[in-house]
Parts: C-alpha cells; sequence; structure tokens
C-alpha cells in the first residue's frame, strides 16, 4: 500500500514551497509532480526554484521535472497555491477532471459551493462538496479552499465563543511579509517603518470570516450575522500574523469562562486523529507581553494557534491577541489538513486512509 | 539681549539627548546646563553620554560638565526627561523654587492643576499655570507637562472633530522602540518579531487623552465624556508611533467633511508664531499605504501630525490612522513649544520673547 | 539669470528620486525634463512614481509630465539614473548630441576616455573629457560617470594615503539594501539575515578603485597598480555601505600620520567652492564603535565619508572601517558635484556659473 | 539505569535557557538543578527566567527552584553559562570539589591546562583533564571549556585545511545579537544599522583559534603558528555568526581539493556518535548567496558548520564565508557535545555511557 501521490501548482513560490516542506515526511501523501510558470516548466525543480525557505529542498523534490500549469497532471490529489488569476480557470478544469483540488488561492473561496474549510471549526461544511458534485456533475473531483491568513487566527479564536452570541468584531491585524509572496515586500519599505495597508484584506476578514463561521443548512452556508470591521497593516516580522481583536459577545461571559472555552476545546474525530491536527486547536499563553510572533509562531508544528492578553474592552466588550503561523496552519498546512479530512471521510476516489496509516 | 538659559535634566538619555538636538539652533533658548544620574555627574558631557542620535552632541553642550539632579540650577527654564520616580518630588522642588519645569515625565501629568499642554490643541489650559501658582503660593515657578507620546497623535487628530461630538475611541498602537528610552527593547526581542503590549501606555491613553481635550472652566479641566479603549504594540521602527483610530462621532459627518476640517486646521497665534509650531498641525495623506513611520515621522521638522485612510468603520463610525514622531513632537519638541507658549505669554520671569525674536 | 536646465533619465526609480530630492534647491540647477520606461511615459511624474524616499516628491517636479527615453530633450545637462542595459548606448547617443551627461549606471565607466569622477579625489581625470571630444568628434557633449556607490568610500579614504604607496587592499564590504534599487532585495531576504554575495560589486570593486587612484597622463588613464581582494556582503540597512578595509602602505607610516592626513584633507579650489562640497570630505570618529550607517551615513548632508576604527593588522598592515551614504555621495549626489565641476571649468555651453552663482 | 543529573549554572540567561532547550529530550543528561543570580535563587524557574527562545521553557525544568550560584549541587556534570567574572574561581572551586564543569564562559579557557575543546578538530586536546587532574589534584572533577562563538565555525572550516600548512588567516565576521546575551544589544543600536566593533571578540579570535588548532604534546598544547587578523561587527541577525575568512596555504591546494576535504571530512569514533554530533560536521553550500545566517543555522540541528563562495583571494590565496548557530554549536551545544566526550570517554565517575544509551 503505497502514499497518495500529489501535484503541487505553483510550486517554485513561497506557499508552494511550504507546501513541499510540510509534504516531506506526511504519513499519507507524497509530493509526485509540480508545476510553474512558464519560466520554470522543464527545468529541474531545484533549478527552477529560488528556495527560500531553510536549508535546501528535500532531495526527492529537488529532482522533478517541473511541468507547465497547463500539462496534465496524474496526481488524484492537487494542492494550488496558484497566484489569483491563474487559479481560477485552472483550478475549475481540475476538479472537472477528476482531481481533488485542495487550494489556497483567493479566486474561488466565496463560491457558494466552495467550502472555506478549516476542519476544527467547520468541518461539516465539506457537505457542500457533495452538493458542489451534484450541481456540476462531478463524480471524483472537488474544489475545497482555505481562508486568507489573517482570517485564520481570529476565526479560530472565535469559534469557541460562538455560543455566546458573536454580534461585532473589531480587528486590527499587524502581519508578517510572507504573506505577501516572494520577493513581496521590498526590503527597502519594510526597514524602521510598517505599512498601514494590506491590498484586499481588509475585505477578505469581513467576507471570509462571516462565510467561515457560518451554518452550513444541506444545501449552502448560511453567513453569520456579524457586523466586522478590519484594518490590516504589514510589519517587519518573516512569519506570523497577530490580529488585536475586540468582540462584543451578547450574553456577556466572564472572562474565565472564556478562557475556560479555549483552553479545553478540542476538535472531535475524526479531525483530532488527522496527521496534522494539534492535539489543541488553541493556547492560551498567560504572561502579558505574549502572543509574540517570532516565539509562538511555531507552537504545534505552526499549526496552533496562540491567544493572550484577554481583558475587558470598554467599547466591544472583550479584547485580546491571536496569532496564527500565516505560511503554515494559514496556508499550505491548511490546505494539507483539509486534503486529510476529505481523505479521511472518504471523498479522495481509491485512497484508504487506514491502510496508507498502517503502511506508514 | 540674550537667549534664555535652560537646564535639561536627564540629559543624557533618549530624550535628553533629543532636548540637546532640537535646542541646537533654537532662537530664543539656548542649553546651559545639563543633568544627569550620580553616574554622569562631573563629568564633560561628551564622555557621560553614550549619544544615540546620528552624528555627533553639538560642539558647546559636549563640553559642559554633568550637574548632579539635586545640584542647583540657575538657568529659569527647566526641561525634564527625568524617569517617573526621579521626576516625581525634583519637579515640584525646582518649580517651587522658581523655575518654570517643562516637563515629558509621567510623574505629574494628571495632577489637577497641571496643565497637560499641546498647544494647537488646548492652549487655554495654560490658565491652569495660574490656578497652580495661587495654590501652591509660587510666584515665578511652573510645572507644564506633556503628554504620553502615543497619545499625542490621536489628541492632534481629534481636536478639530471634536465640534461632531466624540462618543467613543478605539485605538490599537503600533509604537516605535524609541518610546522606551535607551537601551529600552532588546534587539533579541525586536527582531522578527512585534510585542503586544506596552507597560502603562494603554492606561494613558485612555486618561490623559480626555484630559487634553477637556474643558478649562477657570478653576480646572471638565475632562471630555469619552469611552476609550486602547491597545498598545511595540514593533521594529526606530522612531515614530502609528495609531490605528476607530471613531464614533455623535453628528455623523461626510468623510469630506472631515478632510476639510483636517487639512484647513491651523493655530491661531501665539501658536501659530511660535518658533516650533508648524504651518499646519495636520496633513493628510492621499496615498493608500500611509502615513508610514519612516517615510512621515519628519514632516514640519517632526512635529507635524500625519494623518491617511480615512475611511468608514461599521462598527464605530470613521477609522483612519495617524502618526507622530515620538521623541519629537511627542516629547522633547513638545515641551519646548510649551515652553514658548509659556514664554510669548510672559510666563517665564524677566525673559521678554520680542527681544529675544529680534535679536535672531 | 536662470538656472541650468536639466533631464533625469530613469527619474522614477530609487536613484532618480534621490536626484530630485538633491537638486530641489540646488542653487545652479533646476530640473526640467524627467524620463522614464513606457510604463512610466505619458504620465505626470507624481502618479508615475512610488516614491521611497521621505515625504512627498517635490511639487514641482510633480507636476511633470514624464517623457520616454527615446524622446529628444531640451536640457544641455542629463543625469541618469538608468539601469546597464538601457544606458549602454542610450547615454552615448545622448552625449553625441550635444547633452553633457553624467551617468550613475556602470554601463560604460571602464570606457578608457570616459572618466570615473569623484572630484576630491581625481579632479584631473576631467581632462578625459577633452580625449573624448575630440577622439569622438562631439563640441559639447561629454560622458562623465561616477563610480560604484561600494568603491567610493574606499577610494575616498585610500586617497590621502596614495603618497606612502599602496601596495595591497583587502576589502570586506556590508551594503545596504537601497545600492539594489526599488523593489530590489525583498525583505524575506533581509529580515532576521544578511546576504554575503552582491551581484557584480566585487569586480567593480576590483577595477574601479584602480581606475579612480590612477594617474592621468593627457591621453589616459595610468590604473593604479594595486592588488584588491574584494568581498561584498548585504546587510538588513537602508543607506550607508560600510566597508572594512586592510591595506599595505609601503612606507609603513604611524597611525598618527594617518590620521593626520585624513583629518587635514581638503580639497584645493575649485572643487572646495562647489555647491556640493563638504568642507572636508572625510571625518574621523574616535568612538571605537564608529562609524555606524544609520548614525554617520548623513555627515555632510551625505556628502562626507567617515572612517573609524584604524589600527594596525598583523597581515597586512593596516586597518579600518569606512561609510558612505550610498545614494547620496555614492550615486545621485557624485553625480550632481560632478556636474558642478563640469559646470565650474566652463565644459557646459552656454552656462556661465559666476551668474548663476549670483543669482542664488 | 537513569540519565546523569546536570547542573546549570547562569541557568535563566539566553546562553543558560539554550542548554536546558537543547538538554529536554538529552538520551543521556537531564536537567536536575538550575542556578542563578541572588535576583533568581529562591523562585521557580519559570519566574525567575523571562524566557526569550521560543515557546516556553520545558514544564519539568520550569518547576525546579533556583538555587543561588554559591550553593552546593548534587550534579556530577555542571554546565556553565556564567558570566565572565562569576565564572572564574566558582567553576574552579566545582571542578576541585568533584563536578565535572562543562563551561562556555571565556574566564578559565586560556589557562594552560584547560581544553579549548570542539571534538571534532581537538578531541585529543581532552588528554590536558590528565594534566589537570594531576597538576591540581584533583580526582573526579575537571574543567573543560568551549571557544567563543565566533572563534567557532572559522576553526571548524580550517582543520579539513591543516595539512596545506596555514601560513595567515583574515577573518571580517558579522555576529548575530544573541551572541551578546539577553538583554544585549538595544533595539535602537539595531533598526537599520550594524556596529563595527564587538567588545572583545577581535582578541579572542586571535588567540582562541591558535590554541584550538594547536598540538597536544602529551604535556600541553603548542600553539598553531598562524598571524591572524581580525575584526568584528554585529548585525541585525537574531543567531547566526557569518565569518568572511581570507587564508593563506602554504602548498597552494586546488579548489577543488579544498571543496572535497570539506565534503569528505567525518569526525571518527567516538566522536561521530556523540548524541549531538552532526554525520558530517561541515556542509558546502554550492549556491553563490549562501550561507545565510536565517536560512542555514539550524543545519544539523544547529551543530553544523555551514561554508560557501570558496574562491581565490588575489592577496592571501583563498577566501570563503563559514557559518554557525552561536548559540547552539558555538555555546550550549559545544559544551554538551564536549559533555558527552567526557562521558563516553570515562571521565565522568560512575557514569556508565552504554547502560545509558541502552536505557534511552
Amino acid at each position: 500500500m503505497r502514499k497518495l501521490d500529489v501535484a503541487i501548482l505553483g510550486a517554485t513560490g513561497a506557499v508552494g514551497q511550504r507546501f513541499i516542506q510540510l509534504l516531506e515526511d506526511h504519513p499519507w501523501f507524497r509530493v509526485n509532480e509540480v508545476a510553474g510558470s512558464h519560466r520554470s516548466a522543464g527545468k529541474q525543480y531545484v533549478d527552477a526554484a529560488h528556495w527560500i525557505l531553510n536549508g535546501n529542498p528535500p532531495a526527492r523534490v529537488a529532482g522533478l521535472r517541473v511541468k507547465g500549469l497547463d500539462d496534465d497532471f496524474d496526481s488524484p490529489l492537487v494542492f494550488s497555491a496558484l497566484p489569483k488569476e491563474a487559479a481560477l480557470s485552472r483550478e475549475m478544469e481540475l476538479a472537472a477532471a477528476g482531481h481533488v483540488v485542495c487550494t489556497n488561492a483567493s479566486a474561488n473561496r466565496m463560491l457558494e459551493d466552495v467550502p472555506l474549510l478549516l476542519p476544527e471549526v467547520n468541518a461539516d461544511h465539506i457537505g457542500l462538496v457533495d452538493i458542489q458534485r451534484r450541481q456540476r456533475g462531478w463524480t471524483s473531483g472537488a474544489l475545497i479552499a482555505n481562508s486568507n491568513c489573517t482570517v485564520m487566527p481570529v476565526v479560530m479564536a472565535l469559534k469557541p465563543l460562538l455560543t455566546y452570541g458573536l454580534s461585532r468584531l473589531h480587528l486590527v491585524s499587524e502581519q508578517a511579509v510572507s504573506g505577501a509572496g516572494y520577493p513581496g515586500v521590498s526590503s527597502m519599505d519594510m526597514i524602521d517603518n510598517i505599512i498601514p495597508f494590506v491590498p484586499g484584506d481588509e475585505q477578505k476578514m469581513e467576507s471570509e470570516s462571516r462565510k467561515m463561521l457560518g451554518y452550513f443548512n444541506g444545501e449552502g452556508i448560511d453567513k453569520l450575522d456579524v457586523v466586522v470591521s478590519a484594518t490590516c497593516t504589514r510589519v517587519p516580522v518573516l512569519d506570523g500574523h497577530l490580529v488585536n481583536i475586540s468582540v462584543g459577545l451578547d450574553e456577556g461571559p466572564a472572562l474565565s469562562s472564556i478562557l475556560d472555552d479555549w483552553t479545553t476545546w478540542q476538535a472531535a474525530d475524526p479531525v483530532l486523529s488527522l496527521p496534522s491536527a494539534p492535539d489543541h486547536p488553541l493556547q492560551y499563553l498567560d504572561q502579558i507581553d505574549r502572543p509574540q510572533p517570532r516565539r509562538d509562531r511555531e507552537a504545534g508544528g505552526g499549526m496552533m494557534t496562540s491567544i493572550g492578553r484577554l481583558r475587558e474592552c470598554p467599547i466591544l466588550g472583550y479584547k485580546f491577541a491571536a496569532l496564527s503561523h500565516n505560511t503554515v496552519r494559514g496556508a499550505a498546512g491548511c490546505s494539507i489538513i483539509n486534503a486529510e479530512l476529505m481523505a479521511v471521510l472518504g471523498y479522495i476516489e481509491g485512497f484508504r486512509v487506514r491502510e496508507a496509516a498502517e503502511a506508514t
């Protein structure tokens, strides 16, 4: 019994490299195909990619020949780290051709039949895949998205609080440069500086959070009815997005109840048992000056969200800070855990997780 | 006719150095005495101070002998850059001894008879000096404070909007390391990192803004009745505090009205004519990614506040970003313009501004 | 009597912007034309340029319409901040058409009849312009280059030591990111990192220093016979290149003699009187931890070179560190002072400096 | 069969924390005692230490009570991360009292009977322990030092080249801030800046490298006869010291021979089998812009040295760059591998490695 072959689209970019790094020793999946733009196609991966993560690309992937984005792919599972424009139609074509496509691109996120999946938060949204297949006439193919990397820690931190009635949400982010890809933000803009604007992210904070926290009614998502105000800023940090969150909760719980909710929260099976799932999705840090991007982004292998500074907000009720690793849990790692959930629920044709697990 | 002699307390520290730099070519004031802790006292300034600003200390000050903080001072005007504990009683003693003390320390800011002065915003608060002198039996002495360096851009940006009725104020700051003095924040905390907490500043944001925007009723300050929620964070920036501001305005003005209010706002005489006063206290930047600390902190010689990103806030009504140079307008420069106002209004005994001005 | 009109090629880039900033209040020159690539041509400058220096572009230039690089220019004096490939033939064409072209590009630096001019060091190399005009049949046109921005502080520091007999020169640079232009170096490469390689600069250090320190024999330059070994590295600094220099001097002077040579060195007239010339080209800093890029790059308006840490080298004889502002003295500022020298020596047809000077 | 108890002196500091982190899952050693200054003594470790590494201190150590430095210790093995002054006599006392003391402090490094141990380079220097015990009358006690963190990558890279005859060595370092401890270098000195001086390190580069590369003659170390010239600079990097090395080799080997020597070099047993020993002490990186601190410091768990940019030096013969993690291989990790060598060679009384190994 062998691992499932996967293809990575946009494999030479910042998120593509993170996919390759995170999949290096994955128990179920194996990188079999890498694809990039016409500048990269035809080259060996090690020559096509300017590797920007630590160390060097894993040896096996380094030797793969980069395919073109329009080539056919053999791998049943496809991870997409494509830019928005490239993703728009190509992801759909591949899903229509029978591939399960787990995408980090924003292009198709807000389509009504595409789940914006964060397994601990909304595993049941995967039901949209059945709708999607029925409506589009697909059998084995599917398209599953993960959210914007700044929305992610917000949604994770709020999920356990939804029962209190979430009315208003005020967000000010301090985002790492890796969120803009490579080369992305010029060092001439970031040394001794911050930029009080991140193109497109404020809108995504407002729309994607409502979808992710929404209710799957069997046919679609009823978006959460919450007023969101977001400000997104860029800071000279490599990885790790921190969001300063003020929130109104209708029931007015005690701070201690919120702390309890966060620290006791665990995903249920099958999510809890997924290879990439941390034991606890959240950790609360007692130190008054945490979470900090550099010190906390690696928690749970980059898959945990760290929270700190819970206190009362004189205007909205409550405030705190939440932090996630934007290119792990907020991007490649989220696509991977989404694919794991697809696999364990039998959505990937011909791949039985039990045997894969036994083989590891 | 000669310039007024001034003494600088805490002259070897980060803010003390900024006082010396800003006073180098001041038309009215001349640094005559510098004072520091027992470690510095007795040394030449150039030997006592580890100069951390650009270049080297001005030649004339470099040769001054550093006095002890408990020594007597000849200078009628005293600028204090003392740490809070050292400032608490020493500033009062010097004011009682007849000195006009303009302080950047937080120790005495919230005393009822001490003005928290920002001339363009609340020049009339200087009337507290008369109360102070009457109540304390001082004749020539006085104690005038300037605000916390993060409160300052907020108060400056809101002053022209007060007529709309300011109800709620939500603040998230991104503050430069120089706000913590020298050596202050360790480089091991700031490389590739942010710190989501600045000791003491959130409380100051809430209390000092209400006092500065308050009404001088002839006997004291009626604080502004506004609910303030502040979060203060530290970012790897040398100088320049940026605050992300969301605000509720009762009258609901058009965005264009607010822009007009900001760009047309000028201080009236005598404030407008003070040597350190910029022509306009505020500038609004049209670019969507401004203000930025490194690019905008030097506006108006560091004495202007830069605003950008005005837009609607779905929760509070309006939001925007404001930025000031924290050690110029937010610290030493503010003490200096406060002293200029004291001088021009005749509060500094024996110093007539007109002749000083003619002498320049 | 009016100022001389100048055109700036590559006006929207990092060095182009520095030209505009430095020329804002120039006593002799006035920016009259700005030119950029086809993406910029036709737009107003303020819309074409993403202004990356502090503040905003000067108002008068902001309103200029950007010309194409292949357009004709009216200005007798042309400053070029073009990329190497664009510079190669276009600078020659403009010089042939009668313009005095002062270029910062590397394309034509090493041509035998093009002076690599640094006025305090080799003002007499301007004699190559006569050779150039004679050989190429030009009358009013000329092409004058300035050196690579990392070579510049080395040459400046060594010039006063040439009489001791310079035999060997070992250089390790720590270079600012602005040396790579904008956007240049990605912030993902520079946060918490250094890069031990700068493309092309090591070769330039070795070849350009020998030309600049060479002897003009009336017909050409006899390059200095010195063995140079250069290593160039990139560090997370905005502006200011620091070079760690070890040098062999045949005569073995005392350290104190070298200090004397540096601190007493002044350019002779007419160089000393040029508007952009600092009183002293060099300053020696006594503090053991200087020069530092951020604290010393602005010395003399960015036109001085700062030196520190002179001591014995057990291998080569002497070692020290030298620092210059790479986009001021090492780029735009050097082109400007070169043009000033051309002007004062009468190489710019129809422009008489005396009257310009009187008009200021 | 249980692990060997170890004590850590200076456990709350930057290097002390790195000891605790690296020992968390050590197969042979177990942190049993932590000691700090009088400010820390008596507190629980988690309260005494401001943890500056990623995440939080390991749970078991977090609960230990911090001992005073003058207390008695039960642990046979003591790691010292003390400041120089505190280390000077206390380390000797503990060794005299029977403890094996592996120190990172510089205080006793250059004593004639103290080995400056880097196992892959000079494992035989451990013979000095026999001299030490004989001369000082110690039976179970010993004092073993590791080198300055900047010397370390130099010595590691040169060891395989010693057979060519090492004559001259020119070094320019670019050092991380963690080398100065915590809080160490102020962020006000490091943002947008470098410092061209590191107190004390240039002398250590010159003296320690000669001792480490020296020959153990059975009674003492014959230092290597090589002329060393070192310049040490500080850069805004968290961890990882890079050294630009120029070297003269008498035999003039081909570049390819040097590459072979580096890449084939492996330590012999027992060093190769030590738990903290990497398979290869060195890795050569082919990319022209490597090694880089952030991307290469973690190679081999921070225990490998990365080399790149080998090329000819017109002055000395050869040049290249070498990089090591300064607080892992250059500090705590080196003390640990030194202790492992002591253990496996039977220098730690009552501790038999084989059984410890089997127990893991």
